[in-house]
């Protein structure tokens, strides 16, 4: 089954407001094997809509229309449907009764406006809206040889959700005689490499066709490849995507740090919740970005002891102890200071790692030596500290964001080293 | 001048991502009088793609797509647009070395895949992207007897939006000889109140017409409205805009904090510059969030000296000097502990001012008496001490989002002040 979605609202075409329902109606039709080709938006003009219903019928078995349902004279939909189908509007006494009842509850008279919305084209049936006045339309085409179901829906997305999920689909499941398919998503995310590196490696799997498909999605300092099965067996699909993620592992390695909701930091918290470690942060350049990231996991508490945001060199020398002299001869941002940042954090909160990040943000304050974007990061457990030096691009937020996650990776991969410690511990035995 | 706008990607489809380019898209055309009647979304297949465009090109004269430009295999909007003009692909030798030098810059190597970015329809003119490595396409061609334009941009709104302000929008207005009418967009952020306290107060103004309009939107911690005026005078459109966002500043006063692209860390920043203040953070459920934000602005380093992030109470104590018996009696959720936090962090940094969040982000953490979302903001300044008790709601993310903003305005509001007093103390001579 084919479906297309088309959304009336001049404000949509102006760019005032994001098209929300778009994408519920999309994810929704994914959920239950419709497959969505088109998306289509339209002003409030009858013609237009009379018109993105033909073009709509053309190419798909089901057309999903929201938007243009209230009261008022620049609502037409209605008319617009009406129009297409070349039927008249009746008035659906039922729906009348409904929204007379809907409006007593809450202390309010049934007006003339409200009571247009109880006009519908010749045949259609309604779907009781329980958040508001404008009810569901649902009617049954023949056109160009073949059957065509086409739904109406309020606008507000609090009014278009639970009618769509509790009586539109349910209803158009039956009436369109949808089979029901299972589906199952994965999605496997990689930090460290950019888009196009990704896409290098999984070239052959982006080209998988339905029932297994993968799709690539970038954010910033990680790639997310999401991986949709789907079967009439719940377990066959899920089966088939968990074999293509461990055929991701296989090429991605270590740069694979997690799946589904699973975030750096939440994967960073898990591996220092494991291992009984604590964290604590001096960071500079990032102004607090790492500290925030670590501590968007909720009970992060649990490793996290703190930070010291040493903003000016004054409170990296007084908070922090870093020698004066060291951060005259080698500046702020320098190996020799993250290092020095990275061991006196972790001493000063008396943590098990100290993260530091140090480096210029921009857009001023960089020179050719050290431009905009380059960045120390230091990590040091008491026994080892490493350095890692970057150069980021971008705006000044971007330079910071990067360099957190980046700070966020480079945690990680010190932690999974602890892990596989143990089992060579054991093997000396 | 009518335009069409063409999201092309299955991701769209799928709903996997809210379609924002045709926001964008769709705002930057209306503020350049070209008229948007259709937006489209398409997925990543040829045919699709090419029959997208010949819809589009019966009913419009400018066509924007966007997305599909990457070097993948599914990424196929350029063939697409080969084959609905029936025109070759060429190699375009200038944007290959563009983006070779782009490249380098940033240490990677040229590929064949990113190679495959520099084929482009015969006679197509190119548009370099600072911010990635496909490039924009802008091709003139006849369809029905009409000059027809047609844009391909890039997905990822990072690369789209500058290039499409900075390069294609310019291009496109002198090549299709689109007449310009003076735009005048001025964006009114009030702090503090949620989109329906600020609806309920504007309701007449968001009922105008063209050519003066105002639109709202909601953001964490803040609302903005969006005025535009539009005439064939520059100075005349100034002017209806300057005197709605004059009514607008006499019904909100000072929840007023800025306009377009201030920000509040921003606003607070130039208050704190301003008057040759100092800042120092103490952060306990923020984690950093505060600091964060204050940092996003640039230069900040002129007045933000650092902070201590005193996520255990441990830190609280060892590194933020608080007595533990305070901890004990008050607990660390408490209006004496967020002031002593103030105070000491303020005197650990010799900062002018100094500002404590303390609170429960949740999701766990919180009872009847201290429930999840409450949350102290103290501010210290050497005379007097302040403290707020606040309840906010929703995610752990939102709720430490709610906390920083909230305490950049009540930084904001105090700073405001301290400039009121210079003329009543004039006044006194």
């Amino acid at each position: 089954m084919r479906a297309e979605i088309i959304s009336i609202g001049t404000e949509l075409l102006l760019g005032s407001i994001l098209n929300t329902n778009a994408r519920f109606l999309s994810q929704k039709c994914a959920e239950n094997a419709i497959d969505v080709y088109y998306q289509t938006t339209v002003g409030d003009n009858i013609d237009r809509v009379a018109q993105g219903f033909h073009v709509a019928a053309a190419r798909a078995d089901i057309i999903i229309a929201c938007g243009g349902l209230g009261p008022t004279e620049d609502d037409v939909t209605v008319r617009g449907l009406s129009k297409f189908l070349s039927r008249p509007l009746v008035f659906h006494k039922p729906t009348y009764n409904w929204v007379e009842r809907w409006l007593k509850v809450r202390g309010r008279p049934m007006t003339r406006l409200v009571a247009r919305q109880c006009f519908v084209p010749q045949g259609a049936l309604t779907l009781q809206n329980k958040k508001g006045t404008a009810p569901g339309v649902l009617c049954h085409t023949r056109f160009q040889n073949a059957d065509k179901w086409i739904l109406l829906l309020p606008g507000p997305p609090r009014e278009l959700e639970p009618l769509f999920i509790e009586k539109a689909l349910p209803l158009l499941m039956r009436e369109a005689k949808i089979k029901k398919e299972c589906f199952f998503t994965r999605s496997v995310k990689i930090a460290e490499l950019i888009e196009v590196e990704v896409a290098a490696k999984v070239k052959d799997l982006l080209k998988l066709k339905p029932p297994l498909t993968v799709g690539i999605y970038a954010r910033p300092g990680e790639v997310e490849l999401k991986i949709m099965a789907k079967d009439a067996s719940s377990s066959k699909a899920r089966l088939m995507a968990l074999r293509i993620e461990k055929e991701i592992r296989r090429r991605f390695k270590e740069k694979v740090y997690g799946v589904d909701q699973e975030t750096l930091s939440s994967v960073v918290g898990a591996l220092l919740r494991k291992n009984k470690k604590t964290l604590g942060a001096a960071e500079s350049c990032t102004g607090g970005h790492f500290s925030n990231l670590i501590t968007d996991a909720p009970g992060s508490s649990d490793y996290f002891l703190g930070g010291i945001i040493a903003y000016s060199n004054r409170i990296k020398t007084s908070v922090l102890s870093i020698d004066g002299a060291l951060l005259k001869k080698h500046g702020a941002v320098s190996e020799r200071a993250a290092k020095k940042m990275s061991q006196n954090v972790r001493e000063i909160l008396r943590a098990n790692y100290g993260v530091a990040i140090t480096g210029i943000a921009g857009p001023s304050g960089g020179s050719s030596k050290k431009p905009v974007g380059l960045v120390y990061i230091a990590i040091a457990d008491g026994k080892k500290t490493t350095c890692c030096k970057s150069r980021f691009f971008g705006t000044r937020t971007e330079i910071k964001n990067r360099s957190a996650h980046k700070a966020l990776d480079l945690l990680r991969l010190r932690l999974l080293k602890l892990k596989s410690k143990k089992p060579h511990a054991r093997l000396k035995k």
